[in-house]
Order: structure tokens, then C-alpha cells, then sequence
């Protein structure tokens, strides 16, 4: 192995600097969320991703690549969710193995409380310090190194997966969601039948 | 409850884009590490920290307030780290609540051995795509944001962790991790017992 191109003292503090930022806000965004309205963070992302969708509904397996979660961790969380009456499972009737989460009613009074919240909580810990050219500037940061990602992969040898919204440009779009009502199957691979 | 301020279009551009940025980045480097080193990012993690640690030593308290991890998390996981013999518990013999993480040789070696790697992931995946002064203005965004938290969290009653290297300027810097050869009680409310 070569000699390692350690990070140079600027690069070690953006890195560190980066690092710290999001542990901090996602850290106190996550506690007064879960403080004023009950939903963990990991909830209200499930809930964010429905309300989302047209009808308030995703197979599991588009709900997996909005959230980047293993499929284990999901399940689970969509039992206790479905046990707090916040989603319900319905099964996909051409798609045997499948199953749809939708949002209740409750569901979407859970969202439509915690929303402005949440915002007003990034507003306040992260946007009321920020100028609007650093805020300029964090929006092309973000695209530069997403964009530039598909290419790093290809170089790294990185799986590229497609139902994950991870390949081609426009990841920092949101991942396009929308559901099929005719319940077509699940990618290769994506099986996601829950128990 | 007065009508939610909410984010416009520039700021949600800027936000969902950092949050794609930090899952897309930390994905990448933690499978390249894991692939390459058989490491997690959550072993990696506490190897460094001790690593980083005078005698490679570390009061529990001390690594979970450098990793921000529940007490209950880093127990599994430094029980699983001495399993594979990167770590070793030492009790600590002022204190009998108290115990020392130890790196073994391995641990040692393992860390030496991923340390480069992790680096050159980083720089493929993160700084290779910047210019020199989207760097700069990455640090002057942590810094201003993390320098304006104590702030924020008065403001929203956010309580203070010391510990935890929360408070107060110079977060963005390292969280200082110094032990203490005497075995100082952890502070109070900071019960280190490992089972």
C-alpha cells in the first residue's frame, strides 16, 4: 500500500465539522420531536414518506429505499406503528408476496401535528444561523458530491441500485415514490412480504 | 398554534440535500470499510476514539460520549469487539462501578490496518468532488451552526450535557477524551459498569 494521503488540516476539520453538524441537529431535532408529539424520529420519517404518496400508501419496498433501512428494521417498525394505529398493512392482492403500509387517519393527524413542528425545529437549530449565501452554498456542496457520485461508484466498483434512487443524476431530487396501484411487483430482490 | 413557517424552496433544497449528503457518504464508506476491512462503522468508530486515547484506553462514559451511543448499544457492542479480541474490559480498581476499554494488539493492528482505507474513501467519495472553497465554506457552515447551539438550546430548554461535549464553543473541535490514569468517578448519572 502506498503512503496514505491522510486528510490535511482543513479537510480534517470540514470532515469533523460535517460529522458533528449532523449528529448535533438530528440529535435535538429527534429529541424535541419525539418531547412534543411522542413519534421517534424513525416514525415520523415513515410517516413523512406516505403522506408523500398519493393515497397516503407505498409497497414496503419503496418505503425500505426512501429510508435506506434494512428490511429487518422496517418491519419492526412498521409492527409497532401498525400496533399504535398510526399505519395499517394491506396486502397486495396481484402480488401474493407484497403488502401496502398506509397511513390512518390517525396517521395523518400524527403528520399533520408533527410537521410544522419539525420544521420549526430545523428553522430554529439549523436555518436561524445560517446566511442565505451559506445556505446557497450548502445547497451546491450537496449537489456537487451527489452528482459526482454515480461516477465515484463506477470507479469504487459500487453495486448500483436502481430502486434506491442511488444511480444516475438527480439524487438530491426526492426519490420518486409514486406508488402503482396495480401492485407490480417488487424489483428483483425486494421481496417484501411482511409476517 | 399560529401558521407554520414553513420551509421555502431554497431551504428545502438545502436540507433535504444535506440529509442526502450525510446517508449517501456514510453508506459508501462504511460498505467500502466493511468490505475491505470486515470492520462496521460502528466498530471503527470506537476503535478510533480509543485509538486516539492516551494508553489506547478509555473510561466507558468517556467512548459513549464521544459516540453519542445509549449506554445499552455500546455495552453489546464492545461485547462483541472483546469476543473478536479488539478490545479488552479492565476494571477499574478505585472506582468498582467503573471499567477501563483497553485496544489490544489487534485492535491496534485492525485500526492501523483500516485507518488509510477509510481516508481514501472519504476523499474519493466527499473531497475529490469539491473545489477548495466549497471546503471552506463547509467548515464556516459547522461552525456556525454549532457555535450558535448553546444558544438555541437555552432559548428551547434544551438541557446541557457536558459530558457529552454539548456545551458551550468548541464543539466543532474533538471532544476531549483525555482519561484520567486515576480512575475518577464518571460523572454523576454516568454509571460505566459493563455486566
Amino acid at each position: 500500500m502506498t503512503e496514505p494521503d491522510w486528510l490535511d488540516e482543513r479537510e480534517q476539520r470540514a470532515w469533523r465539522g460535517y460529522l458533528a453538524l449532523h449528529a448535533e441537529i438530528q440529535r435535538r431535532v429527534a429529541r424535541q420531536l419525539l418531547r412534543e408529539t411522542g413519534l421517534t424520529a424513525a416514525e415520523y420519517a415513515v410517516l413523512v414518506s406516505l403522506s408523500e404518496a398519493p393515497g397516503g400508501r407505498l409497497r414496503v419496498f419503496q418505503l425500505r429505499a426512501a429510508a435506506e433501512w434494512e428490511k429487518t428494521r422496517l418491519t419492526h417498525q412498521i409492527t409497532r406503528m401498525a400496533a399504535r394505529g398510526l399505519v395499517a398493512r394491506e396486502p397486495c392482492v396481484d402480488d401474493p408476496r407484497g403488502a401496502f403500509v398506509v397511513l390512518t387517519e390517525a396517521g395523518w393527524d400524527a403528520v399533520n401535528n408533527a410537521a410544522p413542528r419539525h420544521v420549526a425545529h430545523v428553522r430554529h437549530w439549523f436555518f436561524d444561523a445560517l446566511q442565505p449565501d451559506q445556505v446557497d452554498a450548502l445547497i451546491e456542496i450537496s449537489r456537487t458530491v451527489l452528482a459526482r457520485l454515480p461516477e465515484a461508484d463506477r470507479v469504487m466498483g459500487e453495486p448500483c441500485h436502481e430502486d434506491a434512487g442511488a444511480c444516475g443524476p438527480g439524487l438530491i431530487e426526492a426519490v420518486d415514490l409514486t406508488p402503482t396501484e396495480a401492485c407490480d411487483p417488487a424489483p428483483t430482490g425486494c421481496d417484501d412480504g411482511l409476517p
